[in-house]
């Protein structure tokens, strides 16, 4: 497959911090983007050829935005799937397919999958809306997530004892698994099978992901992950396997368990690039962006390589913090070696909101870890209505 | 010194693709930005906060810039001095400032300077505008270049014999190097003085430059520079002592000849971020663009560390080529392990006009630059009004 530059056109759903990213990268390929969100002036505005405003739930605005372009992609999973099932059946590429999107976004119907598939997963039920008040789990601690929308740790719940208060909604209960460390692995599946030379799949190092105690939030990423060759070759076959199962084309984030008995177990996958990735801007010989730009245009494959090891940390909103946003620490942080900041330029603080990330390369992990730790100190955002 | 962020805003005058890959940084960094440009829709226009129309010789147009921002810096060097000296001296910040500039601007009063700072410099002679036709070198070959306004090989020729056609206008005649190589040397200088410990200056590692043999256009650059460590060290050497005689602040590129008898000299001096740098995005921990905005806005420099050898290729329009840009064989080269593609989004094509550049990033020099060949035969930029 060859593609016209420029002229070939790349649609992306969702204008976020993500959709600019790909944005910026389908730039820098020739590729023209044009974005739909649902507000006037995205993240990816400016960076996008075009911008067009409407709901990712509106099969309008969808259509109108696939009619304008060679592929449509997406930086997020919760998009109405029947306006994209119609768009498929009137001929609009979209990678990946409406069907893996489908199955992914309901976090059941995922597991589900994945253990027909023949996968490992943690043990897990579903449970009907009208039926969370009265379900006896095997035993606690057990984790309720809701079946559908939850993002960044909301939706999802340990429940200690039987009196802990259970989330409203359509849920899945699954076993809570001992962990030892929380995986991630990054596959690229592209569509280009013209060239029997070049890789079809492409899958960057095994990392590790440390959460934020305060909230089921991903903190921050070392790259490569501190586990033995095996565990690294098992965890990339079970992912690898996880995605040509659901035949998906594109940048695809698998988190798995590696728990304390040693079994690794996937938790669950996004149909995109991922926080767990954001390393490879730097430190990867292909970012994720770019991958999967490439994978879903049709493009080959770049190489995966670990260029350094890294980590990235995600800047969180101070405990407290309201209103404009202010960054503290920037130059005693920049006066770190190796240092790179992504600063998201959010007009409003939250606690625990993502307002940027920084990642930190170096010739070893633990001198990246130990920079990113006094990076982290450093580096406070805070807002101008704090509450105490 | 600390800076505000957000809300510490840095001026750039000149929204072309130098100006945009500041602003990307900047904007990274929370750094806010505005760009003064002739046009109305520069290729910095949707990554800037905002866009300024107006000449880079109007003073009104500057003063509006200046008024807005903490401090101003530049992507070109052809600006009005004047206009810039009467800013200064109403206290606005700005670096390289204007006495550097100045002296830069014009290549015999740069030549001179450097001379004068006791560095070493090929032979040379200003020679006025009314004087030029009569003027006779002490020998041929000899170089003529117009004391303003040339770029990209404008306003500069080898004369072979007194025969030769000259050019117009107030002009420096030059001895005609035996060159062996040419080099740069990236400097970048920081107004923080506070800490100490932090260094002032930064100088990355020299470079190999070649030239295209159709024009006095830059075609590729080799990083790290196939020299000595003795030819090294003094090149980086010369090329601090240069800047720092200039007292700039900023990033500067510094190109030198290696001459066949192993003299060292300089060529001339750029005071910005310089296409002998574009390298530094993928392959050194901190880029050229960063590191200006850096040390432009008071903050600490980064490291200059080079990731891996590479080779950065300008894609020039073809010959013959005109209209419409179409660039072939994107696929083909993406297959090449470590090629990164930085496509301009230029709306026209020309012969020898810079439509992008690539780098390829590779474990040996040897192996990039065999990588960047095969890439540099496949890319090619026509138009859709090509003449033959």
């Amino acid at each position: 497959m060859s593609i016209r530059i420029p002229g070939f056109t790349l649609g992306i759903v969702g204008g976020g911090q993500l959709g600019r990213m790909m944005a910026v990268e389908a730039r820098r390929l020739g590729i023209k983007t044009i974005v739909l969100d649902p507000s006037s002036n995205p993240p990816a505005a400016g960076i996008a050829d075009e911008t067009l405003q409407g709901s990712l739930y509106d099969p309008l605005s969808l259509g109108a935005l696939a009619r304008r372009c060679d592929v449509v992609t997406y930086e997020i999973e919760h998009i109405n799937i029947t306006a994209l099932y119609e768009l498929e059946a009137a001929g609009v590429h979209l990678e990946p397919r409406p069907r893996v999107l489908e199955i992914i976004q309901d976090k059941y119907r995922q597991k589900s999958f994945l253990l027909q598939s023949g996968l490992p997963v943690p043990g897990f039920a579903g449970v009907a809306a009208a039926d969370v008040a009265a379900y006896v789990p095997a035993q606690y601690p057990v984790v309720q997530k809701l079946r559908t929308g939850g993002y960044d740790g909301r939706g999802v719940q340990v429940l200690l004892n039987a009196k802990s208060t259970r989330l409203q909604g359509e849920s899945m209960f699954e076993s809570c698994i001992d962990i030892d460390l929380e995986l991630a692995v990054i596959v690229a599946r592209g569509i280009n099978h013209e060239a029997a030379s070049q890789a079809k799949t492409a899958v960057y190092p095994v990392v590790e992901m440390v959460f934020d105690p305060r909230a089921q939030i991903c903190s921050s990423v070392a790259a490569p992950a501190r586990i033995s060759d095996s565990q690294a070759k098992r965890a990339i076959e079970i992912s690898v396997a996880a995605i040509e199962a659901l035949d998906g084309y594109g940048i695809f984030a698998v988190e798995l368990f590696l728990a304390k008995d040693g079994a690794l177990l996937i938790n669950e996958i996004a149909p995109r690039p991922h926080n767990s990735g954001h390393w490879t801007i730097e430190s990867a010989v292909t970012n994720q962006f770019e991958q999967h730009v490439r994978a879903v245009c049709g493009l080959p494959l770049g190489s995966t390589e670990l260029l350094r090891p890294s980590v990235m940390v995600n800047l969180l909103g101070a405990p407290g913090s309201n209103g404009v946003p202010n960054l503290k620490g920037l130059s005693a942080a920049l006066a770190l070696t190796g240092l790179k900041m992504h600063w998201y330029q959010k007009t409003s603080v939250q606690p625990l909101r993502k307002m940027g990330h920084f990642t930190v390369g170096s010739h070893s992990l633990e001198e990246a870890l130990r920079i990113a730790n006094q990076a982290s100190d450093l580096l406070v955002v805070t807002g101008n209505e704090d509450v105490s």
